[in-house]
């Protein structure tokens, strides 16, 4: 069932997938990064190279072990880094050394899907502790910024082959909520700053894709948070609205695939067209 | 001419001003904060107590004698500080050393307006200096939260007075533009941010003030940006669109006064209804 639905995918997707890709993600080690790292290699033609961060070696192994069932023409380097500790400097050695694994790419992919929640046991009315916000800016926006820096000096505007960014965004960028305040605040500026990249650069492509509620580690975290947070969560899982990693994620490959979004789009899984 | 305009504002504004207010405006010793400061005063009801913060000493001596020119039933509390280093600490301190000058105020207004444009110089396809990053970020967006957090732990939402809180924004907060890569996602970031506090606190009031190009220093920094950045500078100057921070400002005194937006609310100087 799974190799019909990717069978019948790869025919719509053809203006996107097939391809050799130098493709990073960030964060690969459970929940969508693990996922998109799967669906990816599927659709990535042999010889693509993949790079997969995280902080845990023995579950990004996994991710490896997963790839590498689906997709033994792809290989995979796994890079064991804390992007709230990582440099521009640490960026560019990963991408310098990397890259060299890959030679005729077809195209070059930035997933940046690490990120954290914050504290969501606390409203933003009462955030007093600056080195909490201060540390979580630099995970989920400082390094952001550097590591794209890193590919795009590597990949830059006068080089002839497609480059994408994917920004693994929420709902949270674009609205509000009671108890997220750090997340949401993040995620607006993720957006923005991608944003800026997509205007200066206009050759490459950005795709904030933001994948609805889907059960991870994160989702569980935020039903343990301030009354509204946790009321949000449960409501999605109750109403039988959470998503898994797989089905959000075969989305991103299909809007990927039709390429039918303009650079710099914020795309929900919800904003499936009517077929 | 002044007189004559203000008199009609005042008729005009009568639900927001005439009060008695304690406000706080930072970065008040030039250009929009200064003016707010001025402007502000004249509108407000003897008694009221403003405590203006910014790094020049004298400059902010300049703002104080200004405002007591203009209104000098107004008590002008000054507070040389520096937002890169102020702790929630060093704010709460502040609220409540400023807020006891005050008796039966009618209203509390927390103006930030203390901002930073960032190194024009550069685009944002190379930001590599984590710390230069953070620090930014720091100054513009964590600093605004824990004022606000010291400023909303004093006037609770349990008190009975109406509150307030203007962040003066940027047409950069909601458009990416080139070479101010971190304006506008320190913008983005703050708007987010004041807009989860509005709806965890119905009962304040969050407005976004975009004040358009105003003949400031930092205005003349644009110019001295990367070439794009500059252009939309020298465009603003020379189409004759640039603002005085009189003119701006004015406008913000209106939009205040006839209460015409909802809290969370992004206006900008352009936005103007047709008379």
């Amino acid at each position: 069932m799974a190799e019909s639905t990717s069978d019948t995918m790869s025919r719509r997707t053809g203006v996107f997938w097939g391809k050799k890709y130098y493709v990073i993600i960030t964060g690969a080690s459970a929940g969508i990064g693990r996922e998109i790292a799967v669906a990816f290699s599927k659709q990535a033609a042999e010889c693509s190279v993949f790079v997969i961060t995280g902080r845990n070696s023995e579950r990004l192994t996994e991710t490896k072990r997963l790839v590498c069932d689906v997709a033994p023409g792809v290989q995979v380097i796994l890079k064991t880094m804390d992007h709230s500790k990582a440099t521009f400097e640490d960026y560019r050695k990963l991408i310098s050394e990397t890259s060299a694994k890959i030679s005729g790419a077809d195209g070059v992919v930035l997933v940046h899907n690490a990120a954290t929640l914050g504290d969501v046991k606390k409203y933003a009315i009462a955030y007093t502790d600056e080195k909490e916000i201060d540390d979580y800016f630099h995970l989920n926006v400082t390094s952001v910024m550097t590591l794209t820096s890193a590919f795009l000096e590597k990949f830059s505007s006068s080089s002839t082959i497609p480059r994408f960014i994917v920004n693994i965004t929420s709902l949270a960028a674009i609205k509000p909520f009671v108890g997220t305040g750090l997340y949401c605040t993040g995620k607006a500026a993720r957006e923005m700053y991608l944003n800026v990249i997509a205007v200066e650069d206009p050759s490459l492509t950005v795709l904030h894709y933001s994948p609805g509620p889907v059960d991870t580690a994160m989702h569980h975290e935020l039903r343990r948070g301030v009354k509204e947070a946790a009321a949000t969560a449960y409501g999605a899982r109750d109403s039988g609205m959470l998503l898994t990693p797989e089905a959000t994620v075969l989305r991103l490959v299909q809007v990927l695939g039709a390429q039918e979004f303009k650079s710099g789009d914020h795309v929900d899984y919800f904003d499936r067209k009517p077929c």
